[in-house]
Protein backbone atom coordinates (compact mmCIF):
# COMPACT_ATOMS: atom_id res chain seq x y z
CA UNK A 1 0.00 0.00 0.00
CA UNK A 2 1.71 3.35 -1.16
CA UNK A 3 1.76 5.89 1.91
CA UNK A 4 0.92 9.45 1.62
CA UNK A 5 1.61 12.61 3.73
CA UNK A 6 -1.24 12.40 5.72
CA UNK A 7 -0.69 9.04 6.55
CA UNK A 8 2.97 9.70 7.84
CA UNK A 9 3.48 11.39 11.63
CA UNK A 10 6.04 12.12 13.75
CA UNK A 11 8.09 8.94 15.67
CA UNK A 12 6.77 6.22 12.97
CA UNK A 13 9.13 3.81 12.64
CA UNK A 14 10.58 1.82 9.95
CA UNK A 15 12.95 -1.42 9.94
CA UNK A 16 15.00 -2.61 6.63
CA UNK A 17 16.08 -5.86 5.86
CA UNK A 18 19.69 -6.60 5.82
CA UNK A 19 22.76 -6.42 3.76
CA UNK A 20 25.82 -8.15 3.62
CA UNK A 21 28.88 -6.47 3.29
CA UNK A 22 31.77 -8.44 1.06
CA UNK A 23 35.44 -7.25 1.01
CA UNK A 24 34.85 -7.38 -2.96
CA UNK A 25 32.12 -5.14 -2.75
CA UNK A 26 34.00 -3.06 -0.69
CA UNK A 27 36.32 -2.72 -3.61
CA UNK A 28 34.17 -2.69 -6.63
CA UNK A 29 32.23 0.39 -5.44
CA UNK A 30 35.86 2.07 -4.34
CA UNK A 31 37.32 1.21 -7.87
CA UNK A 32 34.58 3.21 -9.93
CA UNK A 33 34.19 6.25 -6.76
CA UNK A 34 36.40 6.51 -4.56
CA UNK A 35 39.63 4.63 -5.31
CA UNK A 36 41.84 4.99 -2.46
CA UNK A 37 44.08 2.82 -0.81
CA UNK A 38 41.98 2.18 2.25
CA UNK A 39 38.83 1.03 0.57
CA UNK A 40 41.00 -0.74 -2.25
CA UNK A 41 43.38 -3.45 -1.07
CA UNK A 42 43.81 -5.06 2.58
CA UNK A 43 47.54 -4.74 2.61
CA UNK A 44 47.66 -0.87 1.58
CA UNK A 45 44.92 -0.17 3.68
CA UNK A 46 47.08 -1.66 7.72
CA UNK A 47 49.04 1.24 7.26
CA UNK A 48 46.21 4.35 7.00
CA UNK A 49 43.93 6.38 9.45
CA UNK A 50 41.32 2.84 8.55
CA UNK A 51 43.56 0.26 10.30
CA UNK A 52 42.46 -2.23 7.15
CA UNK A 53 40.40 -2.31 4.61
CA UNK A 54 36.82 -0.22 4.90
CA UNK A 55 34.08 0.86 2.81
CA UNK A 56 33.63 4.31 1.66
CA UNK A 57 30.99 6.22 2.98
CA UNK A 58 29.66 6.86 0.05
CA UNK A 59 28.98 2.71 -0.59
CA UNK A 60 27.73 3.03 3.05
CA UNK A 61 25.22 6.07 2.05
CA UNK A 62 24.14 4.33 -1.18
CA UNK A 63 23.62 0.49 0.70
CA UNK A 64 21.33 2.19 3.21
CA UNK A 65 19.76 4.22 0.52
CA UNK A 66 19.02 0.12 -1.17
CA UNK A 67 17.60 -1.17 2.15
CA UNK A 68 15.12 2.34 2.22
CA UNK A 69 14.04 1.65 -1.25
CA UNK A 70 13.35 -2.34 -0.56
CA UNK A 71 12.20 -1.78 2.64
CA UNK A 72 8.85 -1.03 4.24
CA UNK A 73 8.16 2.14 3.52
CA UNK A 74 6.68 2.46 0.18
CA UNK A 75 5.69 6.13 -0.61
CA UNK A 76 3.61 7.11 -3.23
CA UNK A 77 5.67 7.85 -5.99
CA UNK A 78 9.32 6.80 -4.68
CA UNK A 79 11.54 7.54 -1.85
CA UNK A 80 12.59 11.09 -3.55
CA UNK A 81 14.91 12.94 -1.99
CA UNK A 82 14.88 16.69 -1.67
CA UNK A 83 17.96 17.20 0.49
CA UNK A 84 20.11 15.64 3.32
CA UNK A 85 20.79 17.51 6.67
CA UNK A 86 23.21 15.43 7.60
CA UNK A 87 25.01 12.46 7.26
CA UNK A 88 28.13 11.04 10.26
CA UNK A 89 29.97 7.74 9.81
CA UNK A 90 30.57 6.93 13.54
CA UNK A 91 32.69 4.00 13.20
CA UNK A 92 34.10 2.30 9.29
CA UNK A 93 31.98 -0.24 7.49
CA UNK A 94 33.73 -3.87 7.44
CA UNK A 95 34.04 -7.06 5.13
CA UNK A 96 31.71 -9.20 6.73
CA UNK A 97 29.71 -6.69 8.44
CA UNK A 98 25.71 -6.97 8.27
CA UNK A 99 23.61 -4.02 7.55
CA UNK A 100 20.36 -2.99 7.95
CA UNK A 101 18.44 0.53 8.72
CA UNK A 102 16.47 2.16 10.83
CA UNK A 103 14.08 4.87 10.10
CA UNK A 104 12.04 7.24 12.04
CA UNK A 105 9.91 10.34 10.75
CA UNK A 106 11.24 13.67 12.65
CA UNK A 107 8.79 15.53 10.82
CA UNK A 108 6.25 16.19 8.16
CA UNK A 109 5.33 19.52 6.94
CA UNK A 110 3.00 20.86 3.94
CA UNK A 111 4.44 22.33 0.90
CA UNK A 112 3.77 26.31 1.06
CA UNK A 113 4.64 26.51 -2.84
CA UNK A 114 3.51 23.12 -3.74
CA UNK A 115 0.26 22.04 -2.03
CA UNK A 116 -0.15 18.58 -3.76
CA UNK A 117 2.94 17.31 -1.15
CA UNK A 118 5.28 17.75 1.27
CA UNK A 119 8.61 17.28 3.05
CA UNK A 120 8.96 14.67 5.71
CA UNK A 121 11.68 14.58 7.49
CA UNK A 122 13.44 11.19 8.17
CA UNK A 123 15.91 10.45 10.19
CA UNK A 124 17.93 6.95 9.33
CA UNK A 125 20.80 4.98 11.31
CA UNK A 126 22.34 2.46 9.64
CA UNK A 127 23.25 -0.58 12.17
CA UNK A 128 25.86 -3.72 11.57
CA UNK A 129 25.51 -6.92 13.48
CA UNK A 130 26.76 -6.10 16.76
CA UNK A 131 24.01 -3.00 16.69
CA UNK A 132 27.11 -0.43 16.63
CA UNK A 133 25.96 2.82 14.58
CA UNK A 134 27.87 3.27 11.45
CA UNK A 135 25.53 6.04 9.68
CA UNK A 136 23.75 8.34 10.60
CA UNK A 137 21.44 10.67 7.89
CA UNK A 138 18.75 12.89 8.33
CA UNK A 139 17.24 13.50 4.63
CA UNK A 140 13.81 15.31 3.77
CA UNK A 141 11.52 13.36 1.24
CA UNK A 142 9.17 15.09 -1.26
CA UNK A 143 5.82 12.93 -0.13
CA UNK A 144 2.47 13.81 -2.21
CA UNK A 145 -0.85 14.52 -0.43
CA UNK A 146 -3.76 11.88 -0.92
CA UNK A 147 -5.39 13.21 -4.10
CA UNK A 148 -9.17 13.78 -3.44
CA UNK A 149 -11.94 11.53 -4.19
CA UNK A 150 -13.50 11.95 -7.09
CA UNK B 1 52.51 17.26 -3.76
CA UNK B 2 50.24 16.37 0.05
CA UNK B 3 47.97 19.17 1.29
CA UNK B 4 48.48 18.63 5.50
CA UNK B 5 46.15 21.48 7.37
CA UNK B 6 48.73 24.17 7.05
CA UNK B 7 48.55 24.31 3.70
CA UNK B 8 44.80 25.46 3.19
CA UNK B 9 42.93 28.57 3.65
CA UNK B 10 39.49 29.88 3.84
CA UNK B 11 38.46 30.76 -0.04
CA UNK B 12 41.18 28.35 -1.60
CA UNK B 13 39.47 26.71 -4.20
CA UNK B 14 39.92 23.45 -6.88
CA UNK B 15 38.50 22.30 -9.85
CA UNK B 16 38.22 18.98 -10.77
CA UNK B 17 37.81 17.03 -14.28
CA UNK B 18 34.84 15.99 -16.11
CA UNK B 19 32.81 12.42 -16.11
CA UNK B 20 30.10 12.29 -18.89
CA UNK B 21 26.80 10.38 -17.54
CA UNK B 22 25.37 8.04 -19.64
CA UNK B 23 21.82 6.17 -19.48
CA UNK B 24 23.65 2.88 -18.89
CA UNK B 25 25.41 3.98 -15.92
CA UNK B 26 22.42 5.75 -14.17
CA UNK B 27 21.01 2.62 -14.49
CA UNK B 28 23.62 0.43 -13.26
CA UNK B 29 23.42 2.46 -9.85
CA UNK B 30 20.04 1.94 -9.56
CA UNK B 31 19.09 -1.72 -10.55
CA UNK B 32 22.53 -1.86 -7.48
CA UNK B 33 21.45 0.88 -4.84
CA UNK B 34 18.26 2.85 -6.01
CA UNK B 35 16.28 0.72 -7.74
CA UNK B 36 13.01 2.88 -8.57
CA UNK B 37 11.49 3.04 -12.25
CA UNK B 38 12.79 6.80 -12.73
CA UNK B 39 16.39 6.04 -12.33
CA UNK B 40 15.78 2.58 -13.89
CA UNK B 41 14.09 2.76 -17.46
CA UNK B 42 13.49 5.91 -19.60
CA UNK B 43 9.42 4.94 -20.64
CA UNK B 44 8.71 4.26 -16.29
CA UNK B 45 10.28 7.86 -15.69
CA UNK B 46 8.03 9.96 -18.19
CA UNK B 47 5.13 9.85 -16.03
CA UNK B 48 7.21 10.51 -12.43
CA UNK B 49 8.22 13.80 -10.56
CA UNK B 50 11.60 13.74 -12.76
CA UNK B 51 9.49 13.13 -16.35
CA UNK B 52 12.22 11.10 -18.04
CA UNK B 53 15.52 9.30 -16.59
CA UNK B 54 17.57 10.95 -14.05
CA UNK B 55 20.25 10.15 -11.69
CA UNK B 56 19.99 8.81 -8.01
CA UNK B 57 21.10 11.49 -6.06
CA UNK B 58 23.68 8.81 -4.63
CA UNK B 59 25.31 7.96 -8.19
CA UNK B 60 25.81 12.35 -8.09
CA UNK B 61 27.04 12.15 -4.66
CA UNK B 62 28.97 9.10 -5.57
CA UNK B 63 30.71 10.38 -8.84
CA UNK B 64 31.30 13.86 -7.19
CA UNK B 65 33.52 11.55 -4.52
CA UNK B 66 35.21 10.51 -7.73
CA UNK B 67 36.15 13.84 -9.14
CA UNK B 68 37.13 14.77 -6.09
CA UNK B 69 39.72 11.97 -5.48
CA UNK B 70 41.12 11.76 -8.69
CA UNK B 71 41.50 15.65 -8.67
CA UNK B 72 43.91 18.14 -7.74
CA UNK B 73 43.41 18.24 -4.21
CA UNK B 74 45.71 15.67 -2.67
CA UNK B 75 45.32 15.84 1.08
CA UNK B 76 48.41 13.71 3.07
CA UNK B 77 46.75 10.40 4.05
CA UNK B 78 43.55 10.54 1.59
CA UNK B 79 40.34 12.27 1.65
CA UNK B 80 38.19 11.15 4.68
CA UNK B 81 35.00 12.60 5.61
CA UNK B 82 34.18 13.29 9.32
CA UNK B 83 30.57 13.97 7.97
CA UNK B 84 28.55 15.66 5.28
CA UNK B 85 26.34 19.13 6.70
CA UNK B 86 24.59 19.58 3.62
CA UNK B 87 23.67 17.94 0.49
CA UNK B 88 20.73 19.63 -1.89
CA UNK B 89 19.71 18.49 -5.48
CA UNK B 90 18.81 21.58 -6.89
CA UNK B 91 18.23 19.74 -10.50
CA UNK B 92 18.63 16.15 -11.74
CA UNK B 93 21.41 14.71 -13.52
CA UNK B 94 20.63 13.17 -16.99
CA UNK B 95 21.48 10.66 -19.57
CA UNK B 96 24.52 12.84 -21.91
CA UNK B 97 25.39 15.26 -18.52
CA UNK B 98 29.21 16.08 -18.44
CA UNK B 99 29.99 16.82 -14.69
CA UNK B 100 32.78 18.35 -13.07
CA UNK B 101 33.24 19.43 -9.33
CA UNK B 102 34.27 22.88 -7.12
CA UNK B 103 35.37 22.78 -3.90
CA UNK B 104 36.13 25.71 -1.81
CA UNK B 105 37.74 25.54 1.37
CA UNK B 106 35.03 27.32 4.25
CA UNK B 107 36.58 26.65 7.34
CA UNK B 108 39.87 25.25 9.29
CA UNK B 109 40.02 24.57 12.48
CA UNK B 110 42.62 22.25 14.58
CA UNK B 111 41.19 19.61 16.50
CA UNK B 112 41.00 20.14 20.38
CA UNK B 113 40.91 16.20 21.40
CA UNK B 114 43.14 14.98 18.76
CA UNK B 115 46.21 17.92 17.89
CA UNK B 116 48.00 15.91 15.04
CA UNK B 117 44.77 16.81 12.99
CA UNK B 118 42.39 18.94 11.89
CA UNK B 119 39.06 19.63 10.05
CA UNK B 120 38.27 21.27 6.96
CA UNK B 121 35.34 22.10 5.94
CA UNK B 122 34.78 21.86 2.31
CA UNK B 123 31.89 23.38 0.07
CA UNK B 124 31.52 21.33 -3.28
CA UNK B 125 29.60 22.17 -5.82
CA UNK B 126 28.86 19.88 -8.77
CA UNK B 127 28.06 21.44 -12.33
CA UNK B 128 26.70 19.88 -15.57
CA UNK B 129 28.01 21.10 -19.30
CA UNK B 130 26.18 24.09 -19.25
CA UNK B 131 27.03 25.65 -15.73
CA UNK B 132 24.00 24.31 -13.65
CA UNK B 133 24.20 22.99 -10.37
CA UNK B 134 23.01 19.34 -9.95
CA UNK B 135 24.62 19.32 -6.53
CA UNK B 136 25.34 20.86 -3.66
CA UNK B 137 27.50 19.32 -0.83
CA UNK B 138 29.20 21.17 2.58
CA UNK B 139 31.10 17.99 3.97
CA UNK B 140 33.99 17.89 6.99
CA UNK B 141 37.35 16.71 5.96
CA UNK B 142 39.53 15.07 8.28
CA UNK B 143 43.41 16.70 7.41
CA UNK B 144 46.62 15.61 9.44
CA UNK B 145 49.01 18.29 10.49
CA UNK B 146 52.15 18.66 9.22
CA UNK B 147 54.48 16.05 11.09
CA UNK B 148 57.25 18.09 12.98
CA UNK B 149 60.93 18.04 10.90
CA UNK B 150 63.16 15.68 12.59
Amino acid sequence: MSVYLEDLAVGQAYESGTFAVTADGIKTFAQEFDPQPFHLDEEAAKGTIFAGLAASGWYTASLTMRLLVTGHLHIAGGLVGAGVEEIRWPRPVRPGDVLRARSEVVSVRTSQSKPDRGIVQLRTTTLNQDEQVVQIMIANLIVPRRPAAP
